[in-house]
């Protein structure tokens, strides 16, 4: 709670500039270069970077043996984030994982990453020392190394662009489009969170600007879901896991955009169908909670959320008894069908229902 | 002259959607994924592509025994190019050849790109499309693969970003930080073009926004000029031409910011001096003539102009002999000095300047 009303006062007012108390030192003071340095100053090579930022190009060794992995995302204020509830450190956080998410969901190990900033001249150096700072903690926690990336500037707010690159044995790839017919339909985590966060977030906004005195009155359980949507993780755990186990899934993908979508696209790639069973879908007590108190039936989020950057993934049924005696947070909530039978959800009361792939239509 | 009127019409009247007989689809209605496979339709995978556009990741094979380079720069409207001047093919050839530049300047050979572009709601699908098919032509000249990307809407304007990823063999990867006393100093093509086509577009522009009905009156030599601004090439031949004659440049870098800068680039980096000789840097009579009717020292724009994507490198003496004698367009501009020297320009009437990272004084 102390923590939200921190950000809600400092970033709302140190973005804007109303908070004349803060250090803020002008990016034009450092130039291009000097900036550069001073964001990455305290970033620490891996062993397989031999060229960092500086150069024209980072030089890196490819891991022997490997495919290399490649996937870059766009964060583009106002569209993907809102800062005057989102801390830059967060941010910067955020925008690492979900690219790292990316590289676990083809089975991967991400090893590098490029970023890239466009800034509009309202924010300092500070300011942007947070957002690399948010960088770094992820580079650390996830073993990875920032080689390079571009700063510029923008008409209007902040730009980030990330690339990761990653490696795979060509064995161990999973793609979308391998899915088999009888396999199980397994999702770790739960969801439905991060979508309730960023209602709770975007009507404590709502509250704030009315009144600038008011800060955000939240419960306890609010803050699990405002950490969902804010400070993501991507779920290398569950990469390891199922390497430990030897279980290789036949097609994976991460749940960005909602389970329904994401399920869509390995249905329409792995030219299959599917059914998934409403009672075995992972819904945390919060997210259930809240959505009620949202008067929200608590399948919709977690059907049409996103942003919950959990793993969807399909595996053959012998691994079906590894995975339950495990205890890991790995749902089994449906099961592969013959492209003829659709994409379905079986519901509570045991009804049929096709699956929408944006917006699920209530029954 | 009858092309630069085409898009002085077509593009300040089709982005403004004053144009109404152009045809014009929403992206809306194709949606993100349509959108994507639409535009990447054409594109013709490398044998080291194993899987494109369409999973969490693109999976490619890296060059056996090789270093990966990996680069990646942002183009941003109303920072680095101006729509009303600029067509959508040509801003999206540049948006390419910008990083293949880069890992040439690294004496390596581009492979794949990713391409994520933010757009607002102002483009339609046959904008995109034409942005598309100058990154698809740069793609075929250059041999390259496009492997992934992201699309998603801006609050203003256009932004670009690509990240270029090839290999280079481990002992033949050339840094800005190794040049050496006693060092050639080197210059592809001609310096000065990019800056002064650009003054031409600018011009132009004020024209025309003065009267509409006024189109351009631009005589021949100034296509020259304004090609390297709007298409310019990466030296491709460059690197392939040292190759062939065993030359093993000890510093590169490619001239984007002006040959002062670069200049400054190498010396910081290698701990060297230079001393650059007026009379040698390269211009094009084009370039000399425009500067002319500009009223402009024509080694300024030289210097300090940019956007050349020419390339900068110093080399052993005993090399001299073989560039002159190919007859191809390398100009040896200086030496590499003790770091004491400083870093100085030797004028046409012999005297010794201190160069000037940006803008140089004049004398």
């Amino acid at each position: 709670m102390i923590h939200l009303k921190l950000f809600f006062n400092k970033y709302i007012c140190g973005i804007n500039e109303k908070n004349i108390a803060m250090k803020r030192t002008d990016i034009a003071t450092l130039g291009e270069f000097g900036l550069i340095k001073e964001l990455t100053k305290n970033f620490v090579p891996l062993s397989s970077t031999i060229r960092s930022v500086g150069d024209d190009c980072a030089i890196i060794t490819p891991a022997e043996g490997k495919k290399m992995l490649i996937t870059t995302d766009f964060l583009v204020e106002g569209v993907h984030f809102d800062l005057s509830y989102t801390p830059l450190k967060h941010l910067g956080y955020k925008s690492v994982v979900v690219n790292l998410s990316d590289i676990y969901a083809m089975n991967g190990t991400p090893e590098h990453i490029t970023v890239s900033v466009a800034i509009s001249n309202r924010f300092s150096v500070e300011a942007l020392a947070e957002l690399y700072e948010g960088i770094e903690l992820a580079c650390q926690r996830y073993g990875i190394d920032l080689v390079g990336g571009d700063t510029t500037t923008s008409l209007k707010g902040l730009i980030i662009s990330v690339t990761a690159i990653g490696s795979v044995a060509p064995e161990k790839a999973v793609c979308r489009n391998t899915a088999k017919v009888g396999d199980l339909v397994c999702v770790s985590g739960n969801l439905g969170a991060a979508y309730l966060g960023l209602q709770i977030l975007m009507r404590e906004k709502a509250v704030f600007e009315e009144d600038p005195n008011m800060q955000p009155e939240l419960n306890e359980n609010s803050e699990y879901l405002i950490r969902r949507i804010l400070k993501p993780e991507a779920r290398k755990d569950i990469i390891d896991f199922l390497s430990s186990q030897n279980i290789l899934p036949h097609a994976m993908i991460d749940i960005s955009d909602g389970l329904s979508s994401e399920l869509f696209h390995i249905c329409s790639q792995s030219n299959v169908g599917v059914v998934i069973e409403e009672e075995k879908i992972p819904i945390d007590v919060d997210t259930y909670n809240q959505a009620m108190q949202f008067q929200m039936d608590p399948t919709i989020p977690a059907l049409n959320g996103g942003e919950d950057y959990e793993l969807l993934f399909t595996m053959n049924k012998k691994h079906e008894q590894a995975i339950i005696d495990s205890g890991i947070d790995i749902s089994i909530v449906g099961r592969v069908t013959e492209p003829s039978e659709g994409i379905k959800i079986k519901t509570r009361s045991g009804n049929l229902f096709d699956l929408q792939a944006q917006g699920w239509v209530s029954f």
